[in-house]
């Protein structure tokens, strides 16, 4: 049994997992009410420590922003409210009296899909998340790649359009600013403001689209809410492409609500990602959708962290 | 002791290489004198075998075109005389009674600069080959990225310029059409067609500019001929940026025939990364000249795979 922690900005999730990857017991708490890490740690540990009498808890696993898998700490996480370096994995540890490790929210969701989700029996695969931002785990011979100092995989900020659109990092042109919940919602926008074609998502006020709102217009058959995700799909594609030239993965595992729209996005990011391969590589790498349970997902990556490190 | 071979499409270079890196004996053999596999394999064996008695000789390792780690074969290389899938490594093993473990060149070099190298010491970084072409070889965590087929890092083929350049592969913008020594002569006369600039370049015919003419110009003070370099550096510096976000590597190490031309691609290259780099890198990843001597440089990366073996 162990425990997986889901740290988020708005909502820390806990949850017990067992050996085939059920969530037998689960509670959250609220980020914002800890204004110290301390306090945060006493409040996990009042619920957890009473969980050991009736289940062996042999390890903590946490996903958090910034976490660093080497060092055991959150280093500068913009989302949370503890600034600076945190040593999250020793005071957890010593909490809780079981080893702890961490690490970033998008590795935690390449384990949990190597250990029980869609990537399980593969060694190279490639996790590519796509919520508010673009995330990714990568897997080379069935080991996590954290690279020299604990960073690697930051592939939403490949540069995919020179001098592109402004990306929340600064730089001009990231694959986050086109291919995230935040990017299909703006490519909407653009698309909108372009031209009068008709559509029904010019109901919507322009600020507040949302990639739901463009989601639910192209499953009505809005034809321009069905470009936005060609378009997504098109430079999702093609930055597959090139991510395949780096480690050959046998797969691209994509998680996350973008992810949810199904063909809607993996039609165009497949044929996309085909048309722009190397020809040796064409028509052999998969593209899979994430197959573990949306409300537990991240629970699920963050317990899979300890059972690695078991 | 072992034995190192490098088989290229004009010559192949064989050496006995000790334990220091010193290459204590060498011979070559011309690759078209053997249309057939096997009677390179018989000459190989007439050389090599009789220095038996003389040397302890532990492993072979061949670093060629489309060397597959994996299989031990070349499988389909345009440049050697041997069509199709050819059992190199159990041929070799076979006739040579050693064991014989196979790869391609870059990863060859790569391994070279990681056993006697520049990357001595690293355990994560990315060799690139600045060649005819441009190759790549990927080592994380003090291991060889292969990938799920055997064919990881083929980093020029990597779009640097979507709809740029027409590439040998077929596809258009890989990097590989402007930073090999083709994409540096490419440059150049792109540059000479579009302006009257003066330049001494404009003495050589234009379809007989070479890298090396386009590198003694501006090492004589050609400022078109430094703008090519500039160029060259400015798109070859952003690619590894865009590296960098895969593996975090500690440091690149830059090989082949345009690597030797020194400040001239280096300042540039580095700029650019620096600048294109997300913010959390900047001022980490160095970008390091190989220190192979350039005579043995093959041998010695097609030896070092027969070290790692044993």
């Amino acid at each position: 049994m162990v425990v997986g922690i889901d740290m988020g900005g708005t909502s820390i999730k806990v949850g017990l997992v067992d050996e085939k990857g059920t969530v037998t017991e689960k509670f959250s708490l609220i980020t914002k009410d800890y204004p110290e890490f301390s306090s945060f740690v006493a409040a996990l540990a009042d619920k957890v420590n009473p969980l050991k009498a009736k289940y062996d808890i042999k390890a903590v696993g946490i996903g958090c922003p910034n976490g660093n898998f080497y060092t055991g700490n959150i280093e500068s996480a913009v989302n949370l409210p503890w600034h600076g370096t945190v040593p999250v994995a020793r005071l957890v540890s010593e909490a809780l009296s079981v080893p702890c490790r961490i690490t970033n929210d998008a590795n935690a969701a390449a384990l949990g899909e190597m250990t029980y989700g869609a990537a399980v029996g593969l060694r190279d695969f490639i996790m590519i998340t796509l919520g508010t931002g673009v995330g990714s785990g990568i897997v080379i011979d069935g080991r996590m790649v954290y690279g020299h100092d604990g960073f690697a995989g930051e592939l939403g900020h490949v540069i995919v359009c020179p001098d592109g659109r402004l990306c929340g990092c600064g730089r001009k042109g990231c694959l986050e600013a086109y291919c995230s919940a935040t990017g299909v919602a703006r490519t909407a926008r653009e698309f909108l403001a372009e031209s009068s074609e008709p559509s029904s998502l010019r109901a919507v006020p322009s600020d507040a689209i949302t990639s739901k709102d463009v989601f639910e217009a192209a499953v009505s058959g809005d034809a321009l809410a069905k470009r936005v995700f060609d378009f997504t799909g098109e430079i999702l594609g093609r930055a597959l492409a090139d991510f395949v030239t780096f480690s050959a993965p046998e797969a691209f595992v994509l998680f996350g609500g973008l992810a949810r729209a199904g063909a809607l996005l993996f039609d165009p990011v497949r044929e996309s990602m085909e048309r722009s391969l190397l020809p040796l590589w064409r028509g052999k790498v998969k593209v899979l959708p994430s197959q573990l349970p949306a409300d537990d997902a991240a629970i699920l990556g963050a317990a899979s962290i300890a059972v690695q490190s078991l």
